[in-house]
């Protein structure tokens, strides 16, 4: 761990600094697989499936029977543990609901705004060792509370041709269309594209390595909407005596373990706690099955003593973590000035992991400084806002001219015309 | 215009096909001329001003003697016009205000979405023969509502080193913070890294020519975010006897005078009507200064007879239109099941013109079949939605468990400790 004390300004960019990816490589292994697929559909799937996934599959869609199994296999408490969470993301993420915006602006010019959902997403949900079921709540619970149609979701098959009986469970719990046994880029280029099997969507959503990243930038340039740019993991937490250092070192570690590259940041005004918390992090560091990718991502993490609130409010700011936890006395000042940050978790019983699954808030949330412009997946991520006029003719005559005036001084005849002859049909 | 009867459905993908661009030669462009303004910022900015713009200018920035002087050079009517526009245009976005969403998901889980602005913002307003003062309303207004503290102008200078008065007085009245006298790649490159005079931005916003599209499109490589993608303005108009042809004809003709690549569709359940508009376009194409570009943009356009609702319903979903106009006796059928249209337009008085313009609602809008998963600009384009949550003692007690099987579930046992620690500590 790397302590710092009192960083210049000048510095904290390169404190700060978050590792960086290359992706130049990848892009053509993409490109390649993503053109078999728009030639070739299922084929190209099942041949890429193969290659990478090391199965020769018989179908692609996972089928009732399996739906059936994995109910039986996952454990009774496991699932009670899921619907709660499910009940508490619901409930958050039902409370997004906005109204139709209506508003006469002029008299006889009536506006309105109203969202609708997006009709077809598609979900995508990394294999690999540990299952990723709580991905699928924190997707398909909002996906359906939006009112999409179809909500497509893939996922990696193991060797066996398999897939997680936890994945399988949450997916249907949570009332996903069609599951389908297919990972990596080419999961995203059969959503793309769509084959026989794999319905096109409009926009995808969820996390992946490198080349799911690299796969989901690609896919917008062909029409397809993404969810939002991914990068590492990261957490900063702002603590000072008031915190319990055995707590923020959990926090940090629960954020070290999810990968070599995660992103841990200690603010402190406390040079106290952050000697607290350094010696709490060795103690529970060894004790981890994960501890040899945590003890790397702990390595690069930062330990920053700043001398005031202002300073600290203002470094975390122009660092903008995806996950923010204040266990300060004063948590009210970071709450009301924090402009930059995915989710943020106040106080000494709200643990990161509580977002991560159970507390209702979305975990899928903008890193690599990008909470300075992208939201967290949410409600309105599944839909889209569209707009609405009806005008009177009382209305156009109260605001034609204004119109005809604009349209002109923007050399666009034509459109002071379409004004010009309905309030000549009223004269 | 093409007269299209019934087509059948497999037929529709290829009647509404959209003209296609290709971006691969620019792209190399778009690098150089980025990597040039990474490394030479305002130098960098002002050999391409003088390369692409042909003006050596002294000053990047406007300055408040400019703006003055703008401001007696707009006449008095067209400033009325504007405000009157600009009213309309705040009522509508400020209605769109959305409250804190606080629920207590759990008991002693309170969870909370808070909606942010970004911090800073870049407007593009692009140059040539008409100066698109509308298109800074749609623009700097709702970034001023939202309560982003930089609103960035950038605006390619005419030869003479100037930039329109309306465009000036427009930015000026809507609390534009810096206005640049920088078009182009150029100006997309400076609010993507930054240089001495223009600010770095997080988000960009704005039309702009082919360069530009593609130059927004790469600044996302970089760390920013755009608007949306964009592609040629379009307008899908339904409408039966109901509907004025006179009225119909200069709705597609407003949209065609935009550019030679501009869509232009009529669905109709009126062959009649189809008939007269078709005679309505000739008339009316004749007068029109821009006739050279809509005639073009006419020549590739569809009236398109369907037998049904039901049908035409089909197929502008199908298409996703960006604007959308409804002149049909039964419009409670359209208005209710449109899926996919950036802007809709409702009756025989409310032309395009009035929303690219002055109704309140806002022309920046999803084109290229866009609407089908992206919103137009509205309020929360340029806010962020962050989440917050707060647990106590009794709700660790409430989640803590189904944290903790969900996290061992996942293999992530780091995640379950800092919910373990929490739950001991309570004992």
């Amino acid at each position: 761990m790397k302590k710092i004390y009192n960083p210049s300004k000048e510095e904290w960019s390169t404190i700060l600094q978050r590792p960086t990816q290359t992706v130049a490589d990848i892009e053509s292994t993409v490109l390649t697989v993503f053109k078999k697929i728009q030639s070739e559909g299922d084929i190209a799937v099942s041949t890429y499936t193969e290659k990478f996934d090391q199965v020769k599959l018989d179908e692609i869609l996972v089928s009732t029977e399996e739906i059936e199994a994995a109910k039986q296999a996952v454990s009774t408490e496991l699932k009670e543990a899921i619907q709660l969470a499910k009940a508490n993301i619901e409930t958050f993420h039902n409370a997004q609901k906005t109204d139709k915006v209506f508003i006469e602006t002029s008299n006889g010019v009536a506006c309105w705004q109203e969202k609708r959902p997006i009709q077809k997403v598609g979900l995508y949900i990394p294999g690999g060792t540990a299952p990723l079921f709580s991905t699928i709540l924190m997707l398909a619970v909002p996906a359906n509370l939006a009112g999409c149609n179809e909500i497509v979701l893939c996922s990696p098959p193991d060797r066996n041709g398999n897939i997680n009986p936890a994945i399988l469970y949450t997916a249907h719990l949570c009332g996903v269309t069609k599951i389908c046994k297919v990972g990596g880029i080419q999961a995203i280029g059969a959503m793309t594209f769509g084959t026989e099997t794999i319905p096109q969507v409009y926009k995808i959503f969820g996390p992946g390595n490198q080349y799911v990243t690299v796969a989901k930038q690609l896919a917008t340039k062909f029409g397809v909407a993404i969810d939002m740019p991914a990068g590492p993991s990261e957490l900063l937490v702002v603590a000072d005596d008031s915190a319990n250092a055995a707590f923020v070192a959990s926090d940090l570690l629960s954020q070290a373990e999810h990968g070599k590259d995660s992103q841990v940041i200690l603010v402190s005004t406390s040079k106290d706690l952050i000697d607290k918390v350094e010696t709490e992090i060795d103690i529970q560091l060894a004790e981890l099955p994960r501890k040899d990718i945590a003890t790397i991502a702990i390595s690069n993490s930062k330990l920053i003593y700043v001398e005031n609130d202002q300073t600290a409010l203002e470094m975390i700011n122009e660092y903008g973590p995806e996950h923010f936890i204040i266990c300060m006395k004063n948590e009210d000042f970071y709450v009301d000035r924090i402009a930059n940050a995915g989710s943020v978790f106040i106080g000494n019983y709200t643990p990161e992991s509580a977002g991560d699954y159970a507390s209702g808030t979305n975990h899928t949330l903008p890193t690599n400084g990008y909470a300075k412009q992208y939201s967290g997946v949410n409600l309105d991520s599944f839909m889209k806002s569209m707009t609405f006029q009806k005008i009177s003719d009382i209305g156009i005559q109260n605001i034609g001219n204004a119109i005809e005036l604009m349209a002109e001084a923007e050399g666009l005849q034509a459109h002071k015309n379409a004004v010009t002859l309905r309030l000549e049909s009223l004269k």
